[in-house]
């Protein structure tokens, strides 16, 4: 019986250090996040550093002047942090440039003309130097081609119509689902004998900013590839209704963008060593370039401010972290994704362990939670931190997309990195999106504050308890 | 055996009916909420009316040419959606009249002047008119009057420069522990002998617009009222270091705003009548009147075209309502809340039997869920539809305040009613709130709608399924 009783209360004793040592370190936990995000709101700094990089810098295309002041600038301000290392890491970019703004419009009858909005897309080739005039038809998306066939596209413009569905609640999702005939709809039309193409712009929004972004020609020979512009969404829908009216319209578009040879760029990197497991790597980043029509405040100024204010917000806090952590700032993300590459080619080839990788590269907004790129387990076991984050109303943990310049890293260690995507409020990011509207005024500094906390507790969360 | 057989069986079948039911209900109900959100994203004509309401006839301050507009534009408006009733309630309301704007500056040494930008507070007096020039002192909140004492104030002018607490997560909250100072402010440094009062704007935000907002004097007699001035927060960081400079400043201000007589508008009322219950009301609302510096788009444009839409998307998606569902746009919120008092008199005379109402006043941003003012039971019942609002990110179902215009039918249902607030994201609301860049630009249509989709929600929720 005495025995019993002293196995008993032994048995309590022990449930209750547990039980006290759990909402310790609960206590503890919701502390240290209530201070990541009082420091980040009252005394961060990654607002300042989104105005130096999108006010007195720019739109940093790959290879261009302003790419390199942001690396140079970045750096610097990493350098002042009191971090243990700051490096560079060269990697080779694609130098692809604009020139002269670009010029368009559409002929009903000879002479009567209407002025559109265009932009090249990222990666096209020139028109001929006087321009590119045929008739243009409209499919919906690449899959209208077929249908059409060569007969109805040799020697004319395809004009690419696909809207981003209004009803996807994630806009992402929208994307996604219409993104193809920018990147692939030259290549495609090509095939039909296409000679140029104008791709109605990824917005959801009616306005008349002609969006960017990438676009590939695969192998095609260099003189099979068609130039290819995106038009804004209202000049989308006049030119539509145009073509309903008469379908014989001349369409008329001059650019005389470029592709030079390579350059060398950097990736920007710096951390906080581990005290205790310093070979246990958890990478934070999002992509210094961006595309040159804004100043890329969106895409992806924000993720890069974040990420490193997630080292600011540390030290500001006094706390040391068990593990690495490292931000990277990858270069190329908008059109080659060389950074992402060359990031991962070289841990591939270190003594190191990357256990987690967060990217933010979905702009500066209100953030509302996280998707998980790794097992069932793993998001779970983030999904368990889920009432830390409630204060702050974020609320989104699911499995999904991680990010670009971290995917890479998935292939270096066997998947068994966990990546992950902050996930802000998506519903005026293509407002902006790859457009000259991307630009600082368009970014609450709360709601790229808060951002940057939640990112910072996440990462503590991770650097604490580890991930599996 | 058998006869536990049958019984068995039949309790199976019972179960199977039961569960086959539910499911069911649970899956229409996921359709209907999805036909008013594709609805309102593909189709809703909110943002069309809000276009309208803020640039077609602006700022609507109560007793103004633009009041009456909005009244004349909304009814006619509501006319045309087929609605089985449509009128005009008429209530008195005050005038308040800013007059030409006002001017203000701070003098550091005589001759030494800095402007600063300033608007009268809602219901302020007029300064002499020849403006008014005395010494200022600086003072947190209201709670600093009484450490100044009557000595420190005297003959002064008093600067009110508490601002709002940049970690609350809910700005509402920030808000709500400063606006004394705005509405009290006046009241309570006279009685220190103090001869104006200048307050900091209730804005996050460093910037350079003034926001105003109501204020009051409480019984005090006309000829001791002193008169109110709001500065923009830049102004306010400018005078606060110059006056840590250099205590012994003159501040001079000039404003002849007036009080008119109270003269008749109205509210604004249409309706469903229900088909099986038509005597049991549920309130849908916002309020119609606004400031008058910007156009009041986000305060409280957005609120009433969102509520006008709820009945718009029964009627687009053919729900008929068992319940009468009734669009109220409330006169005068902001200085006087005349509106919301005279509906909850009428309706006290009715023989109607109000359950809940829904109020729609923090901003036409992306919808977090809602606060309902109401019985824990009341609360659990509707936490029970979360599920249903998942898809489109709604999550935040709190206990909590419904709304200013609502809140009167509190009393005459004898607590009964159940309130509710829809809750959207709060980050960027006090950038805008009572200030001259509350536009319509300022409003994303994306946004605005996906927050009357969540308000019909709720409102057939509540129809179909009762709130008690």
């Amino acid at each position: 019986m005495k025995n019993n009783y002293n196995v008993r209360v032994k048995l309590f004793c022990l449930l209750v250090f547990i039980y006290a040592g759990s909402s310790n370190a609960q206590q503890s936990d919701q502390e240290q996040i209530k201070a990541f995000y009082d420091t980040a709101l009252i005394n961060g700094t990654g607002y300042n550093w989104l105005n130096y990089i999108s006010n007195q810098i720019g739109g940093r295309l790959s290879g261009s002047v302003q790419a390199q002041q942001a690396v140079d600038y970045t750096k610097s301000q990493l350098d002042s942090l009191g971090l243990d290392n700051v490096w560079l890491q060269p990697v080779m970019v694609p130098k692809w440039v604009r020139g002269t703004p670009e010029f368009a419009y559409y002929e009903t009858t000879p002479g009567m003309t209407t002025n559109v909005a265009i932009c090249a897309l990222g990666g096209s080739v020139a028109t001929p130097p006087k321009g590119l005039k045929a008739k243009i038809v409209e499919v919906t998306g690449i899959e209208g081609l077929e249908q059409l066939g060569k007969k109805g596209i040799e020697g004319k413009i395809v004009f690419f119509n696909k809207p981003m569905d209004p009803t996807s609640v994630n806009t992402f999702d929208a994307y996604s689902n219409c993104v193809d005939q920018r990147y692939a709809g030259a290549m495609e039309a090509s095939k039909y004998g296409a000679v140029g193409v104008i791709v109605r712009s990824m917005n959801l929004r009616l306005d008349d900013f002609p969006h960017t972004g990438s676009m590939g020609y695969g192998d095609q020979p260099v003189n099979e590839r068609i130039p290819a512009a995106a038009i804004s969404t209202n000049g989308a829908e006049l030119l539509s209704t145009s073509l309903k009216l008469n379908p014989d319209i001349n369409f008329y578009f001059k650019q005389n963008c470029k592709q030079f040879q390579d350059v060398e760029s950097y990736n920007v990197i710096g951390e906080i060593t581990g005290s205790t497991l310093p070979n246990e790597v958890i990478v934070v980043g999002g992509h210094l370039d961006s595309w040159d029509l804004g100043d890329g405040s969106h895409d992806d100024g924000a993720g890069c401010v974040q990420s490193m204010e997630v080292l600011n917000l540390f030290k500001k806090t006094g706390y040391k972290p068990k593990r690495t952590i490292r931000v990277v700032l990858f270069m190329n993300e908008e059109n080659g994704l060389r950074g992402g590459n060359k990031y991962a080619e070289w841990a591939s080839t270190g003594k190191e362990h990357h256990i987690f990788a967060l990217e933010s590269d979905s702009g500066g907004f209100t953030p509302r939670g996280f998707t998980i790129d790794g097992s069932d387990n793993a998001v779970q076991h983030i999904e368990a931190w889920k009432t830390l984050f409630k204060p702050y109303l974020v609320h989104y943990f699911e499995k999904g997309f991680g990010g670009a310049d971290i995917g890479p890293l998935k292939k270096i260690t066997n998947e068994k990195i966990v990546l992950a995507g902050l996930r802000p409020d998506s519903q005026r990011y293509f407002d902006y999106h790859h457009a000259e509207n991307d630009t600082f005024e368009q970014v609450n500094k709360r709601e790229l504050q808060l951002g940057a906390a939640t990112m910072t507790s996440l990462i503590y969360l991770v650097d604490k308890y580890g991930i599996d």
